[in-house]
């Protein structure tokens, strides 16, 4: 059975409580649990991590290799910032889909560019938690 | 019954033979057929139109106001140079999602900016074909 | 008798309707009462356009040579973009005045920049349709 | 009777006689005249100030809140450098309207960008003198 | 018999009366004569076209495929701002030149870039009506 | 006794009543009064002045050499264009420190960048009238 | 009894000991005994953390919701590279003050700019040791 | 006898005393009187001045009109913000010259861009006070 | 007999061997051989050199004035650097046309940039060799 | 016995696995052995660290003090975007040697800026393994 | 006896033929008529050199070290392109002045800026050929 | 016998005289019999040449051919300004290795970008006279 990684970078786990104006009401247990429905009827599995820790997004997906065949990320914070992450996915190999939950272009200026956005296949932001589920379903399409 | 409004920008009428390798083989024709099942499944009409004509698109959009209820639009080459059509989305008050076939950031780097990704909800690219529909699931989502 | 060309740039079709806390209430119809009025008190007569395409406006222009003997441009969103409004109006060596409803330097920051600006005589904005006549009257003036 | 204050900016004393070829022959002493016939006509009365001095502009200016119902400023060198009159107009919450009597963006690089106009209602250039008279007939209106 | 699509982009249908001391005394009429002469010594037919309208153009150069063997495009004020007629020439794949009657460096700086020289095979500027003879013959000598 | 130099830069005198969304309610005479309260337990005279005038202030820090051990300055809308505030502070060698009453990075982009920050010891804002005494406090610290 | 979270950025561990021309030649354990001491004072109590891990400091804000009331943070070399730091303020919804020992404007041009800034309530720099109790200071003073 | 114009700007008065490492220990007493030597050589009278004050300074070459043939000025901080004393000097058509103490192209970025330099015949600078007196000389020469 | 001047810039002679990617298989002496015998047809004598240094351009243009009556040259490297170059040409008032082999928009950012541009009549580039004869023809038609 | 640390950045236990077009086919562990033999016979021994972790490369560095007379580092992608070992680096005061696998001004525009090259004694690039010895040998001779 | 080396750059040698509109009638023979009268009133000794070769402004300066005690150099169109020069002149550690006929910041963009200025003592421009006798004097009173 | 090109930039001859801060004490000399020494071990033969011809430079990179293997080169000054040296080393194919005495990352901002090292092999930096040995063991390593 095919095995799917999906990161939250840093902040998500404070999703529902933080800025709800941008970021909705929705919590991360509530994405997850949709993730993991969309999941099934595709017959996948799902490995979910959040975390802080740009090394430790490195590290996982470092070791994705032979683990996984895609990978489902929103890099947040790290969207912005982060070439270790960028250079992780690049040179992982893995087939990789970025999603936002706002529309990156609507916010502060320096939110605008995405280091990650050139290595991945595809992008889906705006849309809220369902950027998620349309982003699974984009990568399932890729396999 | 809910109208849908699909716009394709200017060179979209040559897909499938234009530089394969960056768009993908498949023509104008079979997206439009595969975006109607998609519709019909939702219950939803759609009206398509392609132009290579800026201002007819600011027409379009500029009257959809009372006869359409979402907007899928790929603006193509006018992504990055169109204040009018910009305007004519805010304008109309429309909602509205933007999609690309290929990952724009992966390309040129004038291709990299969005003069439209700041008026539409979001945003879904880099899955060839399969942007359209991911697209419109997310318009009626929101709908 | 003096005959003035009038030309409204795109999505101006859409005053009133459009935005009002930017643009106000006014519609087209009443800014071009208005003017109306205002070029019979002065015993001129007005040819008044409004168009969203950009040739359409060029075309506009280039004819104007010896038929008209000044212009009132509100070029809306090609004040930014459209180099051909520009050598259109140069080349044709008319008389050209333009108007702006709203405070472009109140505005986003690509709004600020205008390509027009520098080959006509003088400019009027953010007086919303009072720029309008304020403008026909600097053009009268200048006759 | 309503009252309103006028600034003329640093070196439009020299008006007339300073490079006639981008600001006209016409005199600050005509403009004025022309200025008070105007404000006669609409029944308000006009406190006119020139000053080179950018201090005694904020001053004037701070000063103004409950005498003046209006501003009417040409801030000449100052619209490029000064942000304590910026500050000053905004502050004080006055109604402003800003005149140019050349058209600044068919000038030098460094003339093209105004400080001012993000805090006045609106602008008027290009006109020569008929600027102040058309501005000042905005202001007016805006009351 | 092999055909050549010759386009004249906007503003140029006035040429000879446009300000001749950048464009020259020559009519659009003369060297469409000159053109045509020069076709004619090396067997091939032309079709000539001028434009102001951005679609029109893309039109042309989408429709052009198996019709025409090469493209001699004047491109004028959209030089500096169309990406769709760029995305026509590379996605159509004719062979293209591109001339221009004035040296475009001795002028205004948003003139001197173009988004057109990135995409044809060469480019001929400076020579005024000349620089179209020129650049007939270098396309004549790529095919 | 010590004698410790405060200037109140441009608009600072409608402090109260200017945008108190941004500089909240407190009046200049107030802010003296709390400084003058914190001197006198310190046991150091304040000398204070506001003043509109770019001159007025360079005289001041000019002339402070051998009268003054000290200087506690909000500089205002100088902050961002007054080299020669910069160079006075620098020139005269007197112990410096700034203070903003806002954040100056949460406001418009040209409020981000100090001239007078790179020649004081020491920066205090964005706590309102309390940077003042905050301030003051880091002063007497460094004397 | 108010609990306050103070977290000292990357490298502040090597306080003392590195570069003292730029940083002095207090220890951070000599800067820790002078907050708490303050704390005492005021009757708040402190947790204190250093951290060289970006990912750590957003997992402690992160989880300050409830815990705490307030935030004095040196951010250290994180100030000018870190939006997931910025995003666990701003989301955490705490108050916060910023510290640095330093005059960052003193410094090279890469220290000059802070991601910090524009999510806390005010900025404390340029006193040493003194920074951080004047940013407790003010930090209480907000409370 | 033909008189010449002296303007020394901001901060000048400190001269000997202020920052000797950049300026040198040659006191404004010291120049002027070696201005004045260099003058009765020539035969012309010298009106020297000091200001702070850039509207001072303003008012001084508005109205130096017939009074005096040529200008020397070393217009200090203001050489690089001041708009208003670049006006004045093109204004008033006075031959003038630029004078600095010290290289500005020795010192920090801001200080490299000179507003003045494009409205005099020349500049001397680097020499120190004999930068006055070779200043002079040229001045002289022009006239 | 008219006489031209034909200058290759620096690495020319390589030509051939180096990159044939991007520079074509033809060497520099079939292109002088081309050169001749286009210009025996039109009975012009060639003098024809080909050089690495800057300083040995600029001395053969600077002794061009009286011998020769215009000027054809590949700046090659020099073309984005030479500023010397640039004021030979200027300076000796030849009439000058600039040849390119390759495309200068189609390749690095840097080669984009022509500081020759604007002081020639006009340029030929993309066209291999043929761009060399094509510019003789322009610079004789020129003459 | 001398002891040096040795640190390998993020990703680069990826290495002979990760995009071998521009890294090669060695591996970390080969690199490592290599790097000993050196080692040994210069009679210095190796403590040799692989980190995706920002935080904890600080730590290392932080903590080498009185432990390693010097540092050999391949930053990877944290050359770009780590003010903290920047920080650490030049807190520490440890003597380091800089290398890359690849030469990082072949790549992409944002890996040519390194944040670290100013606080090291030199760089080695481009060279593959190799650049690991040449380093160490570099610092070997700097000690 | 003392010696002074003079270097006059690139295109000198054109000087009173080329462009005199900008730098007038006067000849390279003339200028060094009067600097050897100058010279010789001082009791100096000049050799004089023009070259438009940069790579022999190089050996002149390099080998300048105890020959020479000052040099005075016009580095033409150099002085915005030759790191070699600028290194030439502060690696030698000769005391230099830079002179131009003309008022550089009266030109085009790029000749605004000197990569020299920030390596010679003083800068005299704009006063044609007396520049030349100014620098002079200007370099003996600094030996 | 192999045979290398070892090229010596501008103003290298000057070395262990010019300013001994930056590039050390050590002449050319020693350089030069540190590299035979080093290359007889190796047993390859050296060409050694220093030259402040850029053009001269050109030239032997042009020739170097078939005569040599490898080309160890410290462009100097060049490195910044020359991109005939750039399309010399590339157009010629040659195996080459930039070297630099100092490490151009901790100078002037100018110094920061090299033109050559896009075109070299690999780079070695700032390890004064030992820089050059190192990079020729990398350059007999990588033939």
């Amino acid at each position: 059975m095919k095995m799917i990684l999906v990161i939250h970078g840093p902040n998500l786990d404070l999703l529902g409580k933080r800025e709800p104006a941008i970021y909705g009401k929705v919590t991360l247990t509530e994405i997850n649990r949709a993730l993991r429905k969309a999941a099934k009827k595709h017959k996948v599995t799902l490995k979910i991590v959040q975390s802080n820790h740009e090394g430790e997004i490195v590290d996982l997906i470092g070791k994705s290799r032979n683990k996984f065949c895609g990978l489902l990320i929103n890099p947040a914070a790290y969207t912005h910032t982060s070439v270790a992450i960028r250079d992780a996915i690049s040179g992982s190999g893995i087939l990789a889909v970025e999603v936002h939950l706002s529309n990156i272009h609507r916010r502060e200026e320096f939110r605008r560019q995405s280091l990650i956005s050139a290595v991945v296949s595809g992008t889906v932001m705006g849309f809220g938690a369902k950027s998620y589920t349309l982003g699974l379903s984009a990568l399932l399409d890729l396999l």
